[in-house]
């Protein structure tokens, strides 16, 4: 059935292979009035796009987004926002080989079962060239709740066991290094682990962080459509994502009630504020007013070099060395994807908190 | 908005507050012909209901279920099912002082912020109990799964730290304690650290695993509404979940490519299997035939006797105390509530998998 | 599948079947802060019911509408109602005979096809009882909408070949007579017709009109969510509507542009007004801010004494008389019915538009 | 919000404005292994397409339809198709003048009020072209209806008083003359009433029929997503549709029970069958097995030379004389716009339906 759209008010429909004619989206919902053009959206992809480094894959794709409906003199009419990138490079030869074979840790198998033969080149629809049209839209999402005063930023947190030191935390060096790490010694030693264990013909997972500012509390609904709910299937719905967190996580299991809990306080300025954050900003599925904090926990890439025992289409039991470009961690590149999917929940959730009260509502229709 | 009903083909709608006069569901899109009446629901609601042991409320609830509608003769007529649980307790009294101010790690404040005030009886809507909506739908949904092969079983895995050995486990330990642990040993030991923590007027945390087994591969819907993403969505939608994994979950972030594979392999009777399972059971967003294997991070209980901080309603800086009868430890009762959103969830995706493939189409609507 | 909610932000869940233990709905979405009780309820479910005059059926049906949950302290706290009407006269054994055949004009051989076998007393699901939930569900929307300045009002058109005049109308006289006719001459000979076609042992249809006064203009969604294509949603999903009509409706395929165009005008307080309304209020499946006018043609009761042509389970030809008590026009109790759809979907596209502007939703969010 | 998506399973996503880089769909939920390639689409695309008579605009567009995801070696993979119809003559010059006034029967003003202002060229969104999105898509349900064995089939039922006589009814006509009628009888008299008026700087108004037959009986979802309640939000959608019928549709209103209801029977071969088909194929929102029948009917083209008055952006009453090119007549080109929507909405639904009864999922699932 139809598994490509998300969102509600906010609602992106995605499409798309690795090795068709392109990947897009249709994001519709966005409300009419916003000043938007391609260069609000390409720096994005290029955060997304391989090449960027040696730990990414060397195709020399460039990954231009084109708007092909949706504006009007440089500004969103309410309709509906067509955005597409061609796929330039496309050597599909570099895949016949995988068409005979399941490769582990990927989605082979699965389509085959549950369509019956499948697109095989690069992974077809599976492929993490789909997570182009989330950036794309995620794109649009940032720029609507910037100007609402709302930030998403996101960031490597860890590859494999090395970890960013929270005392070293730098906001600007994200951007300076090729790991999207917020703590410069722990880029370097993890370029040197990611180094290791490609000469190792061996791949690596990571953890991405996304932290949610400015909210306002009251966003979210009760009891199915709760924020963190939502943010959950969002980033879990990105390949290769294992583990989500909110707040504290998966702490939480081995707190106690005295140290998880928020207290509330009065502040100087007399707003309510919390005095610790171990709930991520989200009380009850609603927004509280604090940073929403968000975790994804990233597999190491499946495509590897090393030996691997599989199953050919002729039902034997083979051992393969996957070929080709494929880089060996998804994280630098996935931290763009994380932010653009918190985004896209975010202000969907958002517009749909708009009708939660009736003065609110009257106010709005004041004539 | 309306936050209230989830799912697709399979698709529950849930009321009811702590302290209004029921809680209820109603399950829409429940197949014609299945066996179906109150007894085979109340057994799941036993084991969410309060009282059971002493680590639960000692209110004497009884949560019995009624069908109000949607079953003719014993069986399922594919109309909905309207399920009633009516609340018998209802001592609003004891509440009467926490209308007045924001438990820490409660909803009360997130709900201010959103409608403008709140039913704050016992938190109303945003009460443990909503939960007997989720239990009652998944009873069916099990009900059903059940009858195409598929089990679905939920256990403690750890309260706080203690965890059980996978070594010990055995089944059906699960319900001998009053954990819901499968590892009698672990059991005792989790009973001891709830009882001091109780104590010490504290609470703890836990985990609960949940195992699907029996699935046909190809269930789930790239690339937004993968049985993964749905899963965590349904769990996290469970209040005091803030954790979600699937199979090894956030130990792939730490874990090479060629550990996280699972090598395929035809098996001895010619069928194709996973020598391993970190996936978890799924790749690619569809279900791989191998068991669903997830996990939910429950924080502690919120409500404890402890001081802490807080604001009231005159913006006032005030230490409370919170009075009433509440649970040390969340899990133990969550554990079917788990059970019940992977059921519903795996249902739902289940049933619109059936569409994935012209030729099953032809063949079912052959005439 | 799931089919009995409608809706999406103010979102219904309809429930229950003729003679099981009642009809309810739960309606989400509700904003917060809305005075509410059974009292603003239960005049609509009034006008619905059965035994109002010689026309309806003589089953004495109380249909008092009880409020389970979603208020607290007289008003909507924003979470989901949930509302129930226990039916009280159940004569299954009226009904014994009808399991036997397929009714003309009724669902039971398609329920029969579609799910194995139905709940036969008094067409279970299928029974005009079902509309109990839309009344319901519909006042509490009026209730809304007349908060916001907009009023919906129903009332018949024509009963067999006996219309209103548009010069006689007078909406006072809607109450006045048992068919809800506006015009009382007319309600005098449709009337007659009535009786006369009952002693004929036959039935009659009719056209029901409602109007929507007061809408701002801005309300729809193109190109799918247009207000239009969701009151024809909303209008023909009730049992026995066959036709619907927007503003002129079947009139506009004979008649010319230059007639059906309606004229823009600056009136004298320099507001602009349609100087006719041909549209029925909407251009482009958008409000434009003149009243909503559409009808809903009703067929007659399929429920006759008169002998009939059919088939039984038997797989027999045979011919019946159907005895029980059913009302020879399902039209007057039905003008409720349309008025509580109508104003369901008007009062939720209505929400739905609160997100097409950016500047509106600044200011909206302004802190 | 979003309302640019259309269906459940088999769910369309549309965008384009008429003067854009084009108009395009996505089709999500298409199932696998159907044989799909332009050549299925563009036949359908050319039937709808300007300038195919002198009752049509002049404008030579070609309309030609490029697939650029979804299919592989000549077969849907079961990933969402997008559809692409680039725009070709953008004489946007054209259309200066209607960006200061708000054209009689259009959506101008309606866009303007709701989103602050508009892409006037055309008609932007609101333009007739968006209707290709809907022809496209319709072509790819078609297709997979009629391997179903289930066919569509719309054409011309009245231009003005012009209405073909059923007794002269040839489905081989439709494509013989350029209004899609099946009597060349009034054909031709519709062609002159047409050239009359366009004569008189007019237009003209029509009705399209659209029957589907070999449906199954059992499709359709109680009580909100009948099928009849779809269809009748499917056709309305459509822009210039007032009305929808289905069955004996407005007539209804004046005929009696013993008239309106279809008897059934055991037929030759034993099978039920419905003596008349009064009920359009459908009965409780259930189709019947008979032929589903719908009738939308068109308002006259808004766009006419003739003097009109109306209101410019300086809030002046003023008269204008719409130039430009354009039909006089939308039927025609329509009739493939009714056909696909029915074709989308049936399929949708039929898709739906296969989740029923569970006896039919156990036998799909049977390992």
């Amino acid at each position: 059935m139809a598994g490509s759209s998300f969102g509600n008010i906010f609602k992106i429909t995605s499409w798309g292979e690795s090795h068709g004619k392109g990947i897009g989206v249709v994001v519709d919902g966005v409300p009419s009035g916003v000043d938007l053009s391609e260069q609000d959206i390409q720096p994005f992809l290029n955060r997304r796009k391989p090449g960027q480094s040696r730990f990414s894959t060397p195709r020399a794709e460039d990954d231009v987004v084109e708007i092909l409906s949706g504006t009007f003199e440089g500004k969103t009419t309410g309709t509906p926002i067509s955005l597409i990138v061609y796929n330039k490079t496309q050597r599909s030869s570099d895949y016949s080989e995988i068409a005979s074979y399941y490769r582990p840790g990927h989605a082979d198998y699965t389509f085959d079962m549950k369509y019956g033969f499948r697109d095989y080149r690069g992974g077809g629809r599976s492929s993490g060239r789909e997570t182009i049209a989330r950036v794309a839209a995620g794109a649009i999402a940032i720029k609507i709740l910037e100007s609402l005063g709302i930030t998403v930023h996101a960031y490597t947190k860890s590859i494999g066991d090395v970890e960013i030191n929270m005392n070293n935390f730098d906001s600007e060096e994200i951007f300076n290094n090729m790991l999207y790490m917020p703590d410069a010694d722990a880029a370097k030693r993890a370029e040197k682990l990611i180094d290791d264990k490609r000469a190792q013909t061996d791949s690596v997972g990571g953890v991405v962080e996304c932290v949610v500012s400015g909210m306002m509390p009251g966003v979210g609904e009760p009891v199915f459509e709760k924020l963190n709910a939502n943010l959950a299937k969002a980033i879990v719905s990105i390949g290769a994502v294992k583990a989500f967190e909110i707040g504290d996580g998966t702490k939480v299991a081995k707190a106690f009630g005295s140290e998880n809990n928020d207290a509330f306080r009065v502040d100087e300025n007399g707003k309510i504020v919390k005095e610790t954050n171990h709930s991520g900003g989200i009380l009850g599925g609603i927004s509280d007013g604090s940073d929403v904090l968000l975790r994804a926990y990233f597999k190491p890439t499946p495509s590897i070099y090393k030996s691997q025992n599989t199953v050919n289409k002729d039902m034997e039991n083979i051992e393969i060395n996957i070929k080709g470009r494929h880089d060996p961690i998804i994280v630098p590149r996935a931290v763009v994807v994380v932010e653009s999917m918190a985004a896209i929940t975010v202000l969907d959730m958002l517009l749909l908190s708009m009708t939660s009260n009736i003065e609110k509502i009257r106010k709005f229709f004041q004539r």
